[in-house]
Order: C-alpha cells, then sequence, then structure tokens
C-alpha cells in the first residue's frame, strides 16, 4: 500500500499511523458513483510515498501531538496532491499513474475533469467537518498558489528565454508550497512555538524544491518508462526544465536545442536528439547539484529544529526525495 | 453587465446590491496570471443572469437582513457556478459562454482545466477569509452533490433506458441543489426561523429543477444557436434529456429513436431526425408541462413565506426562469 518496505521502515514511528492513515483516505475518496468508485478507489490503493502526510505527522510532534487531532489534516494535504495528480494526467495525456493506468485513460477525460473535482470537493468537505478553521486560510493560499504554478507551466511551455528564476517560482508553487504547508500544519495543529513552525515550513519549501528538480530530472532518465512516461516527455510536450534551462544556456549545441523547442511539434527523432544535447551539457549534473543545495537548505532548517527524535524521521523524508534520483 | 435592463428592473430593490457584486466578483478572479486574466475577466463581464446571488440577497431579507454579512455569499455561489461553467465547457466543447468565446477555445483545454480549478480555488478562500465556517458544511455538501451530478451525467451518456427518476436525480444534484443552497445561504446567515429556511430551500431547489429542464428544452430549439450551441446538441452527445426520454417512451418512431441513440456516433442527418422525432412525439409540451409544475412548486414554498415585500423579487426571479423557455 504506502509504499515498499524500506520506504516504511525508514519512517520509522510515524509508520503505524500512516498505515492507519491509508484506511481513511479510501473512505474519503469512496462514492456511490459507479463510475469513478474503483478508480479511485485503485489510485488510493496503487501508493505513493505519501510524504505530505508523512511530513504532516512528523512535524506535529514539535508541539503538543494528538494524532487524531493532526490525522485529518494529514488526509487533506494527500487529497490535495490526488486531485492535481488527476488534473496534471489529462493535461499530460499519461496513461499510467503509479503503475496503474490512470483515471485520464480509464475513464477518458472529460469524466476525469470532475474526478479531480470531487477529490478536491473532498477537501472542501473535509475541512468544514474537521473544525481547523483556523488553518483555511493558510490552505487557501496553498491551494491558489498550486493553480498559479500549474498555469504558468503552461504560459511558460515553449519558452526558450525562460530564466531559472521563472522555473523556481513555477516549482514552488506546482510542488514545494504543498510540502512546505504539510509541515506547518502539522506544526501550528500542535500549537508549536512560531519559531519552529518556520523552520518546518522552511524545511518543507526546500525539501519540495529539491523534489521537483529531481522529479524534472527522472524525465531524462531511461528508467522512466516504467513511470509510464516515455524520456523526453517534458521536451516533447515543451516543459523547460532546468537541466534544460542549462542547457539552453551553456550547451555548445544550444541553437540546435533552440531550435528544436522553438518548432513546438517535436518529432521524436528531435526529442531524442534535445535530451542527448542536454545530456552532453551537463544539465543534469548541474541540476542534481542544485537538488542537493536544497536537500542541505531543508537540512539546515532540519539543524534548527529542538532536538527530539523525529528529527531522524525528517531527514529520511530528504534522504527518501535524494534517493529518488539514483 | 448583469443582464439586460428588464432583468435588472425586475429584481427591484435587489438591483443596485447586484451591481455592486459585479465589482466583487471582477476582484475575486482577478489575477496576475496574464494567461487566465483577462479571459476569467471577459467570462464575468459577459454577465448571466445573476439568479444564484439574487436568491442570496432574497433569501436574507427573511431574516436580520444586513448586505455586508451575505455579499461574500451571494459572490460564492456565483464563483461556484462559473467554475462548473469552465468545466462544463471542456466536456461539451462549447465554442461560445454568454456570447463570447468560452475559456477552454480561447486558452485550450488543458488551461481550461485550470482556470476551472483556480475558479474553485477562490470559493475555498472566500469562505476561509469570511468567517461563515457555520456555513462551510452545507457549501461543502452541495459541492459534492454538484460532482456527483456531473459525473452521474456521464454515466447516463446513451441510457436509452433512462427514467425520469434517474434524471430528476442528475438534475437536482448538477443544478437545483445550488439554487436551493443560495436561498438557504442568505436565509441561514441572517438567522431567518427555521421554517422559512426549509421554505426556501424548497423554492430553490422547485425552481432550479425547472430552470435546468427549461434549460434542456432550448436545446431543441433553433434559437439555441445564438447561446453557441447548435440544435440537438445534446442528442448528438448523448446526454438524454426529458422530452428525449417521453419520446423513448411513447412516441410511434421510438424505434428508430433508439437505434439511433444507440449507435452512439450520431451523424447530422441524425441528429435532425432524433430532434424531429422527439419534437413530434409532444416531448416538449410535457416537458414544458414539468416545468410549470416545478414553478408552480416553487411558488407555493413562496406562499408559505411571511409576507415581506421582497416575495415579489422571488415571484419574478421565477417570472425570469419561466420565460426562458418562450
Amino acid at each position: 500500500m504506502c509504499g515498499d518496505n524500506v520506504h516504511r521502515q525508514i519512517l520509522g514511528e510515524i509508520e503505524e499511523e500512516l498505515l492507519t492513515l491509508e484506511e481513511d483516505l479510501l473512505a474519503w475518496v469512496n462514492t456511490n458513483i459507479i463510475l469513478i468508485k474503483q478508480p479511485l478507489k485503485d489510485m488510493i490503493a496503487s501508493g505513493g510515498k505519501r510524504l505530505r502526510p508523512a511530513m504532516v505527522l512528523a512535524a506535529s510532534r514539535f508541539g503538543n501531538y494528538n494524532f487524531d487531532n493532526v490525522r485529518q489534516l494529514a488526509v487533506s494535504v494527500e487529497l490535495i496532491h490526488t486531485a492535481t495528480l488527476i488534473h496534471d494526467d489529462i493535461i499530460d495525456d499519461s496513461p499510467l499513474r503509479r503503475g496503474i493506468p490512470s483515471i485520464q485513460s480509464r475513464l477518458g477525460k472529460d469524466v476525469a475533469v470532475f474526478a479531480g473535482d470531487f477529490v478536491f470537493c473532498k477537501v472542501f468537505e473535509l475541512y468544514a467537518f474537521s473544525g481547523h478553521f483556523d488553518l483555511l486560510r493558510i490552505v487557501a493560499k496553498t491551494l491558489h498558489q498550486i493553480c498559479e504554478g500549474e498555469i504558468k507551466q503552461r504560459e511558460d511551455l515553449f519558452n526558450i528565454n525562460l530564466t531559472f528564476k521563472d522555473y523556481l517560482f513555477r516549482v514552488k508553487r506546482k510542488t514545494a508550497m504543498l510540502f512546505a504547508l504539510s509541515a506547518e500544519l502539522g506544526a501550528r495543529a500542535s500549537k508549536a512555538p512560531e519559531k519552529t513552525i518556520r523552520a518546518l515550513h522552511k524545511y518543507g519549501m526546500n525539501l519540495g524544491i529539491a523534489f521537483q528538480i529531481i522529479d524534472d530530472l527522472l524525465d531524462f532518465n531511461s528508467d522512466n518508462d516504467k513511470l509510464g512516461k516515455p524520456v523526453g516527455a517534458d521536451i516533447r510536450e515543451g516543459v523547460i526544465t532546468l537541466p534544460t534551462i542549462y542547457a539552453l544556456k551553456y550547451s555548445g549545441q544550444k541553437s540546435c536545442l533552440k531550435k528544436i523547442l522553438a518548432k513546438r511539434y517535436i518529432d521524436e527523432a528531435e526529442v531524442i536528439k534535445a535530451v542527448e544535447i542536454v545530456k552532453d551539457s551537463g544539465g543534469l549534473t548541474y541540476a542534481k547539484f542544485i537538488a542537493e543545495k536544497y536537500i542541505n537548505k531543508a537540512q539546515q532548517s532540519i539543524a534548527q529544529l529542538p532536538d527530539i527524535p523525529i528529527k531522524k524521521v525528517l531527514a529520511n523524508i530528504s534522504a527518501l526525495v535524494i534517493n529518488r534520483s539514483k
């Protein structure tokens, strides 16, 4: 269910709670609508690393820890993540998600639009019934920013003049802010000191940036095929990521790369060529270096936290993120 | 902005408040994301009848009326409506919405998915900042039901055995429950008596059912072309509505109609033929009769309400709904 065994073990003391959340997640997406009942159930059951709920649970230990008080918050961040994945897969035309057919490939794009909306409605419902009204504003702000990030990605398609700053703006919104929210929610709900909350928020943000950079790196990796995305899918769709930004600036073949990307309709041979140019430019090494920089920043935030055993779990979550690139 | 002059005049004393809401709506959809900034602004500025906000405002007069207390609630129901329209237009492939290009035709389906999500996020934000936490549960429940209705519509496509009961289940969720919510929100926020709230909820539900039946009737009307939807669009897409349910049961040519709908890929000549069969069957007259029945039910709910001048506005909103069929 929740990732592999190794994954669960390194999450240590929150392992059991994460297993409980699996039941909660299934209950929250349960519905009488036959059309989406099984696909949503399968999507949850197919796993995922549950990094965001793990961060809520770990962060909550820095205050007056009470599982029942943060349980629904942990579910909420995974539901937000699930809803965005469903809508993402429509845009990317992804056949697979976590090794099983995506909702859009099972039910078509039309139903997938409303299936994503359905999960999003559940987030609204969860907060309506949870009583965590004091946290609604930061959740609302993050939801808004996630949407901004997704739309910015569309706005930036095939933009060969994209800067690192543009990329960071997008990555923060698309991914990192939900990590930051997860850490903040756990800490805030358990009334951790404000200084601790700030450090945890920063930890989440930096880890989230690293996570997305590494996710973007995987697009150049042939093993990515297993994830249901062919190599170079981002290039094909015009999504300019960090390795490509590097190559567009420093590759000896940057004019060729620009020409390919400027075409907007890129054939298979050109995708292969573009991937090769990016690899040869050292763009992957550069992106890995930047990801590590953000992992280190995340570690620094951990260092600022009170010295309690759960810090090990936060460090392990960072390790899980790094390991994705290997 | 807000519909035509006649429309505004018959809304009487809430006319000025509705105009204020136009500014609020524009402010709520405002964004720094260039890609969606103008399209969302144009969509709001292109009008719409603002029936749902009008119902919030009118219903709020049955308690301790205070415009500032219900203003954001009135905005929220129009934003919910706007978000569903954006996603609806993706599914229906609609080129126009309120006489201007739809978001999906302007920006493509991909961006439209996130533009709809963006407006939906705004609803979440609005409630997070409005402080109306006591109303969150009924809003969440309605959002859930709207999604159910939309997905049910996909589930029911080309189902020639659809019953009136199935149709009503869908229409209630897809449309009527947001009308019912609108009336209830206004009344609840202004602390109207429970009996009054129930009557207003019922009024909204019955009016909403009539509204959708009439909307479905328009699909058989050649004037519908002006709305950007060709005649028989529902038949073409397999959406079985009340006139078609009637024809499938009572038309002398019902076997021909069944054959056309069972094909799933219906060409233009077949659409024309199917529309003709439905018209000849008396399906439109029947649907109009049923719509009037629900309008009457709505009027009966008005009759149960305390005798204050605003009742005239509620009756006028009903009249606006009926007039759509003429």
